[in-house]
């Protein structure tokens, strides 16, 4: 069993001095929330993590949710634990207060969602798989609805489920053959069946809101034709009372590798009759469309999943090398084994889980920043901007966090020899839970797909080159900077050439033939994702310094977050260059051959 | 469920032409095995492992190993599985015939364990424990003892166990505290605790031949002080029959993320009274030496494991991309949904598997090939160079084909989709199954200070010089091929190139500082690693263009093999540029990062 506590020193300077909370939370609608009391929040958010939600996180892997009687119980104490955390309102933090929402900016409600996928990831899936139904609702959802449903899930009362993915549509959402059929009444009913539902049934809450994406007869075939329907578990009258249950049964569960305590079920719809029913969203055939304005908020939030993930590993990790004796390090004295944290490959391990977990943090903080200036900006070509980086940011930060976090949590087991191998110990526990996170809210393989597709071209390849822009304006900074931080410029110098020419190849040659840009795609991605990742911690690496040099601010601290940023960028970083020969091959090889 | 077919052309071309199959049994002592019939033994083999082994690989994982009774009982369909293996003699196919053996050289019972591994690892695990205990008593068993024990250990009619770990001592084996005590007899009584002891009891055969380390009484402290000893689950009479229980006894099984059905037990010696009965082996504080003795073929040994998951998981994802249909690739007719096999980034994911799982199986052929000269070549000096070059390959073979098992496991889950998430599909198994590999018999972390260490320092740098040179030479080989390798030519030089200075550097600043080269071990080991795994395939790709151009072989897999060696010059190899700043980054960061 692990313990858990909140990493608050990096979130604080994270959140605060490095991404400036204090000047975001003066934008329009965040009026009540300065730095301070966006810290105080989040502390005492961390104690509930750490303290309720934490430790309720192995007998979830352990026993698991099953269904009994065609309902879905979960593992004991997560009803209890999900309960505390709706029940203080900590659900509403990032949502608007018109709603019942903290009315806090979104990189707050990043920030939680980090600790909680460090505290229990499958547990979290209940309140992030809300948020994504809460969004569509905000945006799309009509007053009423708006009034019945979203209240109820801003506040945690309700959970809500999302509908995508039937046995033949898995990432071709296009296919999918739910039908839609309208009645008198204006409501609809809902016919057919989906898969990977996650939370599409559990004992948290007395009533799922289930979005569904179903087509109408008459729609368009292909993305087109999809349409989006509240399917409420329990029908709600007029006054807001439970009424009748939907017609919406669990099937099965399925048996999965991790997140063994999240259901993912597979529902049917309408089995018993005429459908269930269900309630448009907006307009008929505008379902895709929903989904995407949802698409950046639901894959940040997955790579959060890896980011919390490698912070807890982490972590585990660092308790038992700093308890565990074995050998003899160098220099130890004669005849007295070390602890493993003083061998330097163990240090080695340490500071790799370290700084990418810190480099994750980073990115997906940054992207969250930008998804509250896309919206509240005080200028439209401030807002322009922010939604631009923001695009291009998406596919790195769902791919990297979760491609490191398979990274971290194996180093975790490793770290811990044969021990980490025996499930009691836990930290196979996480590694096992990162794993989906490669694969579900689009593959890494098709975040790669939207990167050279849709992101790269975006303004002609200025968005890119104004990334690119961004990454030299550091290193310039850099010059400047003392000999400690060299070795960061002259590291963060040569990946951006790496990354820029790459991106250009890309640009000319995908452009040419789109064959050659979808072969190269992954190894763009990850080198794109490593040089930002890496602009990120040497840009946190001279502020700690500037601030070291003032005397401002916690010395060990900042001085260690130097040596973590030192360490990326000649350990982790240089891995760039590696990828240049693979993210310029073209399509040949692949092309010849045979399978 | 997947099937599993024995891949025999890679293994013929990889064995027979590659590594001279034919030369190599006209070494002396295998005399009767010409490449012919090996690959017909081997194919006999491929069939039994694929009818009769890989079917019991998915519900071994499902239901495990479990103890009734203080016994240990192994999953359905396991004791038949073994049976049947044991029946046709092959555990002795690559033993010595003057105790039963068939003969073959080592690298044929190396063909054997992949295909055991891919077939069903966790069931391996008893022949190939087997194995060790086999080694163990042909270079250090007394007559008698071979003639009691060893016999019944290369028919199969008997298992063997290696006892080495205890409770506070893992990788450190000199803190070891198990007891024996000389009796008047000449036997020992053995007292003490072992965990992790693989196969440590079962019900597949009727005996078990447990070798156990242990200290007498007045052995010096550390690993001068440990001896060996035999310690049978039940005693043999004279004439060979079993007597009484011997006071071993199963304390628990540990429940484990992988590798399930391979029992791996905590045992107590000597619980019930005045200790298990033991038998020395060679001599007093020798223990150690032989453990050393039979270290290569261990670690060699858990590489093939790598090997063979990697396989099995290759041809399982392949198996589906083939079947499953999912979106529009490039070109396909307009609503026709392809293969997933047709999209772009799935044949990178398949080349990626499929290129490193060939690369595996030539580094560990390769290795083995250099056991069977070591020991057999005709002239002193070559067996002398062929057990420098084995020294040196064993670590890169150990953690390379580990880690990379790693990667391409993963991979084979993500081939899947959300499907490989699932269980039932059994993609996962694989993944889980793997990452033992990278802990024991040394993790990769103590296989790398094993490299910069031992290995590197071999012959003053001389080994790891020859090593460099043979790889220059095939460059140059290159230089005249056409133009089809030009691009392998080009990668390999830049790649030796890079694995060169990186060892230079380790060997001068490593010298002068021991804590350096154990801080950048690991990443030179994998520099290192990749580089030797780039020059096989590249000299696979010369010999297939040969081939090719003389008409002599089959022309599909002679192209494809140039297509596979060419993807991994161009899409695997180029990761050493990326491992060279690493690998030259010395001790500073880790010895500044407090913990």
């Amino acid at each position: 069993m692990s313990d858990y506590a909140a990493p608050l020193d990096d979130i604080r300077f994270t959140l605060v001095d490095f991404l400036d909370l204090d000047g975001l939370t003066k934008l329009a609608p965040y009026g009540e929330a300065d730095a301070e009391s966006v810290m105080g929040v989040l502390e005492e958010f961390g104690r509930l993590m750490a303290e309720v939600w934490a430790p309720t996180n192995a007998v979830g892997d352990t026993d698991g949710s099953h269904l009994e009687a065609g309902q879905v119980v979960t593992p004991e104490g997560f009803k209890a634990a999900y309960q505390a955390y709706a029940d203080a309102g900590w659900g509403a933090v990032a949502f608007e207060p018109e709603y019942g929402g903290g009315g806090f900016p979104w990189v707050v409600g990043i920030a939680q969602q980090e600790m909680l996928n460090s505290a229990n990831m499958a547990l979290a899936m209940a309140p992030l798989l809300t948020h994504g139904a809460i969004d569509a609702l905000v945006h799309h959802g009509s007053e009423e609805q708006r009034e019945v449903y979203l209240k109820k899930m801003v506040a945690g009362e309700w959970t809500g489920s999302m509908n995508l993915t039937e046995p033949d549509a898995g990432s071709d959402v296009g296919a999918l053959r739910t039908r839609a059929v309208r009645q008198d009444d204006g409501s609809y009913r809902i016919t057919g069946a989906k898969i990977y539902i996650t939370f599409g049934d559990h004992d948290l809450t007395d009533n799922i809101v289930h979005l569904v994406l179903a087509r109408t007869p008459d729609a368009p075939a292909g993305t087109k034709g999809i349409s989006c329907f509240i399917v409420p578990k329990f029908l709600v009258s007029d006054d807001g009372t439970l009424g009748a249950r939907n017609d919406v049964k669990v099937i099965s569960l399925e048996h999965k590798m991790g997140i063994r305590a999240s259901p993912t079920c597979a529902l049917s719809f309408g089995d018993e009759g005429e459908g269930a029913v269900g309630h448009l969203i907006g307009e008929e055939n505008a379902g895709m469309r929903y989904m995407f304005t949802m698409m950046n908020n639901a894959r940040l939030g997955v790579g959060v999943e890896g980011l919390g993930l490698a912070e807890r590993s982490y972590q585990q990790a660092l308790a038992y090398a700093k308890d565990r004796k074995q050998g003899f390090a160098p220099g130890a004295a004669r005849g007295e084994k070390s602890l493993i944290v003083e061998h330097p490959d163990v240090r080695r391990s340490l500071l790799t889980m370290r700084s990418l977990t810190e480099a994750m943090r980073a990115l997906c903080f940054t992207a969250a920043v930008q998804i509250d200036r896309a919206q509240h900006a005080d200028v439209e070509t401030d807002r322009t901007a922010a939604q631009e980086m923001l695009d291009l940011l998406i596919p790195l930060a769902k791919s990297w966090c979760t491609d490191e976090a398979e990274r971290v949590t194996s180093i975790g087991i490793q770290v811990h020899g044969g021990m980490g191998y025996i499930e009691e110990t836990g930290a196979a526990q996480h590694y096992r839970d990162a794993k989906i996170t490669q694969i579900y809210e689009g593959t890494n393989g098709i975040q790669a797909m939207d990167l050279v597709g849709r992101k790269m071209p975006m303004r002609g390849g200025a968005v890119f080159a104004d990334q690119i822009a961004r990454m030299r304006a550091t290193v310039g900074e850099l010059d400047d900077a003392g000999d400690e931080l060299v070795a960061i410029r002259d590291e963060l110098a040569r990946a951006v050439d790496a990354a820029e020419a790459a991106g250009q190849w890309l640009m000319t040659e995908g452009q040419a033939d789109p064959v050659v840009a979808l072969s190269v795609a992954t190894p763009f991605q990850r080198l794109l994702s490593l040089t930002v990742a890496g602009w990120l911690m040497a840009r946190q690496a001279l502020l700690a310094s500037q601030r070291l040099a003032a005397g401002d601010g916690d010395a060990d601290f900042l001085a260690q977050k130097v040596v973590t940023a030192r360490f990326f960028a000649r350990n982790v970083l240089p891995e760039v260059h590696g990828l240049v020969g693979p993210a310029t091959s073209g399509s040949d090889d692949l092309l010849a051959a045979n399978f």
